[in-house]
């Protein structure tokens, strides 16, 4: 199975572990559509920072609101 | 192995096969840096448009300047 875990950057800068079993990324504006293997979805207000597949790693990143 | 083909939507609207096994990828300012599971990079001015990691599946394309 080639699902990936998708991690969020907190506030403090580390990696928390959001959302397993992900099967399907879809940006969409500026939002983040993430669907795990059950068809669950998640949508956040964020940006993809990097992924390594093999590792079945996906970090994002919140999207910074323009002060 | 959990390596993905990348696919660049064409002029046609219809997909190109672009890179394969690819492992890592990392939007960077308005680019896409890709890199194979061999350490080779593609870098383009590109967008991810959906992805299914279940299906080694990553939908791309060009990001398209201001006229």
């Amino acid at each position: 199975m080639c699902e990936a875990n998708v991690y969020l950057i907190n506030e403090a800068g580390k990696e928390e572990l959001l959302f397993e079993l992900v099967d399907k990324i879809r940006p969409e504006n500026e939002k983040l559509v993430l669907e795990n293997i059950f068809g669950q979805q998640k949508i956040l207000s964020a940006q993809i920072k990097e992924m390594s597949l093999a590792s079945h790693r996906v970090v994002v990143e919140m999207v910074k609101k323009p002060e």
